[in-house]
């Protein structure tokens, strides 16, 4: 076993984390996505191909895809077409160039986490719990809250929504939450964002059991 | 490992799928049954043997069964019995020519979501989750429900029920609840129905604690 | 993989299951134990030695077990003891010729499923669920109920306990329950009873989480 | 496999030990440490570097910590720092000379099991369950509690407060628990210290679900 998920090329990386996060059942079905910034050419990301169990995935299933434009600079099997949730790690990778690594994961315990929340609530409060310090909040009794967004049918909207709302105010953590659809977390590199989806993850089965 | 389950011989694949769904407490004692298609010959599936425990499943213990009527054609172990279920399994083939896999599991998170019906319900009404989109569903808010039909000792006056109704009405989704039994889901692959199940239970498992 | 545990070795294969019920966290700190009886005598049966942890076990820590006295047949290390509640073991094999293996699980589930029956209780009604038919009760709305036992310090005292209430009446289930304490299980064979552990445990969480 | 964690060297076993613990969520992102004294020096110990996943640790992952200083007594990887809570184990050590391990982890249950206890309560009163026994009492219906600290940002306040409040009093189990923090767990080998893990984190999780 590799010491850290970025001492492996990222596709390897990615898709052992594919397999790891669809274990713990955080990506039943097709659901998820997972990307990385590209080492050599930092203006472009690999992401998980769409409709794929991620179980089953090996380093073919990555498309790389330009940062500045919506296009596919890169792909291993024809007719292979990017997450439909392209649009949003596109926004995070151009809003934070100091990210290499973006990961959206789907639990049972993140849609019950906000299941109470209203509809048009903007943010979920997390609990004062130790286990925040791993978002690099180092506070007593920590009172932070992650950002929440309406689920659309239109991916691009909630892209540009998350544009929006972050381009006025930076997220107070590395991780967003989408209504009925789970947390998008990204970091540093690869092992950051793997530990932090963790600690949300944590978090959200503490809020949804709470 | 390959890259899907379709790439596997089917009682391959379904060995490996039972293995699967047995640790994940799905298909615990010997409950649950798994079924394909038979390639060459789609007048015939391949289905489990009754009464083996399913995480110790071997590619001899399956047996194959006719379409139009109630006889094995092909078993490998002498006095091997084809699943109790199998009628249901014959229903699903029979009513719907593009399935060619259809699989039962058993989980808690099943009986405890169908618990709350009253006993003449006929549909379990699912949470209006993104993840609804994997069982085909595009709409930003879906409003679905899952058949669901009561337990009987007789598993044909089940199947019957299945037919009567499904032939009155084509289910929204391709999956069915049996009260205190759990669901079967249909796809037109392995990997198909083995996502779905996937994702309904995801959703058994949101509607269990929500 | 065998296609039985009854095709192995029975210390080899009852090493194999601690370790799997260790895995569902059935067996925590040293707690659970398991026994088959002895293939050539079955006037004894092997066990788990005492105070060991249940993900490690090799086939050398059992001990052979008559089955009338209370002495050790035969034991492979030095200062070996026989689990503590190896009389429980014994009334069963004792009371039914026909079963060849017993386990002891000892779930946060099956404490919690019990936690609200009162103190005297001496049974555990079951939820009418199909997994019912796995313990060979084939009833469209089966109405049974585990035998409940108060937990003690002596264990002496609570075999004494199942010996006299299973004289009277015989358990109408292949299980039993102590109070805090978990279930013990019982079949003909040690795939049956590894089969029914799997099914009380679906009932314990059932119950836990109703 | 060998047949208990001290038949290894110290670091090899915490590094399984970790695995182990991550694989059971109980070690999310990089929270948790854990450590052993060393064999040959018994005023040093072993402890986890600062800031590692703990799914991915390797033997020199470990830093070797006087037990009378503050101070680094032999590090693998330069740069490497001990885990942050460093001084709450050596407080164990000095204070139980009997301890050979430490081990602290995080589990969403512990967070739980606690959170209704006041700001202010010293004590976590533990369930009367069988699996008690496992931390040394034996009592028919024991009544136990586990000592209780507020958590700090400040580790050492923590420590010294359990030096003094043990000191007083010694504690009537192997186990403290921090408010939002979890569990810390010692005994007097390896193994002892992680069949205990498992019985505080049974226990926890019974508490939280009650």
């Amino acid at each position: 076993m590799s010491h850290s998920f970025d001492d492996l090329d990222p596709r390897t990386a990615l898709a052992q984390i594919a397999r790891d996060f669809h274990r713990r059942e955080w990506m039943a079905g097709t659901a998820g996505n997972l990307s990385a910034r590209h080492r050599q050419d930092p203006n472009s990301f690999w992401i998980t191909a769409s409709g794929l169990p991620k179980g089953r995935l090996d380093e073919e299933d990555f498309l790389r895809i330009d940062l500045a434009e919506d296009q596919v600079v890169e792909r291993f099997r024809d007719g292979a077409k990017p997450s439909a949730e392209t649009a949003i790690h596109r926004v995070i990778y151009q809003l934070f160039p100091e990210v290499n690594a973006c990961l959206h994961v789907h639990s049972v315990d993140a849609c019950l986490a906000v299941a109470h929340c209203p509809a048009d609530s903007t943010e979920l409060p997390l609990p004062p719990l130790e286990m925040i310090k791993g978002l690099d909040i180092w506070e007593e009794r920590p009172v932070v809250a992650l950002p929440l967004f309406p689920n659309r049918l239109d991916v691009p909207d909630i892209a540009a929504e998350i544009r929006r709302r972050f381009t006025a105010t930076p997220p107070p953590l590395s991780a967003l939450m989408i209504h009925g659809h789970g947390a998008t977390v990204w970091g540093r590199s690869l092992q950051e964002a793997y530990n932090r989806v963790e600690i949300v993850e944590f978090l959200m089965s503490y809020l949804a059991r709470a």
